[in-house]
């Protein structure tokens, strides 16, 4: 096949423009649909400083790869990168250590945090610890809870005025339609492509330059593009209602070439409608750490009680 | 197996709450649901006249035969059934005589109005027409106008405050989900346990009282009670997103029992949060027929115009 725009090889099928196209093309396409996101939504400034949360991973690498480039030409902004190592035997490692290689490649200055050294506990102890809980939570939800919260943190510290993460489009849809199909609309209220602007919180705003590039998309333009990432899986991630609602995703837009693009049209059209519904939450201080939440405690400090971390 | 309530012999298993039920505690059980919904949502008034849709199918025949068991403990309240033959060779004879058997047999008054005699054309000879058009819609929607108007019109004419319509809660939460995938969010607001109530515009309000209940369900209440029903599919019946839909649907509820009701519970909330974020539509009258309308001429007079209908 050959590229619907300059008649080049194909490299890709687009399913849903049903057209095939050479590797220019396509990095061309991706690129633009990144900088229309960031543009249309405003995610950047030029004077931003903004911190890339950089896993090792496929989507924060390319995320780090755009934002650089986009970064080189803003002379005012500044970028760093900033890995949080949870400490996960070998998987751990390998990300770890892709991240660096990646940042040292593109020469972006990088930091690095460990739930061991910030917590007391790496991720491999704090699941031996939640073991002996009643009823633990799924191993992500500890890991989210003190991934973000070490994430803001460091980057407040590092004077921040943006989180970048790299959420792609699959992410995004996956949990619309998960908190859509089990009745938690609310939560979709605090999806887009800005999340954790609540003025005066000391909440850094967390970016999503990919939220509208599908993953095979975002693996294609890492390949195309020789960028360093770790493939691997991360041995805790076994969520199988997510699984079964990647599935049921597949299963439609295989059929309906488009309809993801249409999920998260339909995400965005909602976000506004709920959050003008739902009451504002009070906003208070939580008692021991002082970090904004709803309740007395905020989830990291019921979090750190109820397993004993520091 | 036997009955998780009574021990008697099982008929189902009851995917979202693991119980296995008899004949009886199943009939309770479904007949509950159906009342709670009508005195939930207030569908019924005890002076109500109703009308219910008889298309000779399960979900009407159910809807009917409930509704005539509550009616008879209102004697205030008054119940005729309506069927519309739509002309559709044998599929339409075999309904439409399951309805006329229906209603006989539960000494229920029985209406019968006819596309050929209303419209002019049955709706065999519609889709010819339609087959001449550049873009002709799908035959469903044609149907569906056609259908929903002349109901409103025969039951406004009957004296009628109640239309009750035989929609099972996968009917709805096929609907609800088609809606959020395909990007119409706004259709979502036209949903719910009542609809149609636009106060002074001659539209008597459509009530759903199985909005709560599994097809499934259905299928089975009328087979214990012995109800008459053709189970036919109609020839133009062949939505192939819906189907999409519906095998989504049940992938998911397959492997997470209770997810249907989620669905449902998450369109229930939504439904306020979108209606009241629209604009309110200027409703028009319709310059041909006077309807209302939200543009210059309603969807029927459109399509009477395209295809030369009376």
């Amino acid at each position: 096949m050959n590229c619907a725009r300059c008649n080049k090889i194909a490299v890709i099928d687009v399913g849903y423009t049903k057209e095939s196209l050479c590797k220019n093309c396509f990095l061309g396409l991706f690129e633009d649909r990144v900088k229309k996101n960031i543009r249309v939504n405003q995610l950047l400034h030029p004077k931003d400083k903004t911190v890339v949360a950089v896993s090792g991973g496929k989507d924060s690498a390319v995320a780090l790869y755009i934002l650089h480039k986009l970064h080189k030409k803003a002379p005012k902004s500044e970028l760093v990168a900033l890995t949080i190592d949870q400490g996960i035997k070998e998987y751990g490692n390998q990300t770890l250590s892709a991240a660096k290689k990646l940042c040292n490649h593109l020469e972006v200055e990088h930091h690095i945090f460990s739930f061991k050294k910030e917590f007391g506990v790496s991720l491999d102890e704090l699941v031996e610890k939640t073991k002996k809980l009643k009823k633990p939570a799924p191993v992500c939800s500890y890991c989210g809870v003190l991934r973000r919260r070490l994430l803001n943190d460091k980057a407040r510290e590092l004077g921040a005025t943006k989180i970048a993460i790299g959420h792609n489009m699959d992410d995004e849809i996956q949990v619309s339609l998960m908190n859509y199909i089990r009745g938690d609309i609310s939560r979709i209220a605090r999806m887009g492509p800005v999340v954790g602007i609540v003025k005066d919180t000391g909440f850094v705003s967390r970016i999503k330059p990919l939220r509208r590039c599908p993953e095979d998309e975002v693996l294609l333009y890492a390949k195309l593009k020789d960028i360093v990432f770790e493939q691997g899986r991360c041995p805790y991630s076994g969520n199988a209602f997510r699984k079964t609602i990647r599935e049921a995703i597949d299963l439609i837009d295989r059929k309906h070439p488009g309809s993801r693009f249409q999920i998260l049209n339909s995400t965005d059209q909602l976000i506004p409608m709920i959050r003008s519904s739902l009451e504002v939450d009070t906003l208070k201080k939580c008692v021991v750490c002082g970090e904004i939440t709803s309740g007395e405690l905020c989830r990291l400090c019921q979090i750190k009680k109820e397993l004993g971390l520091k």
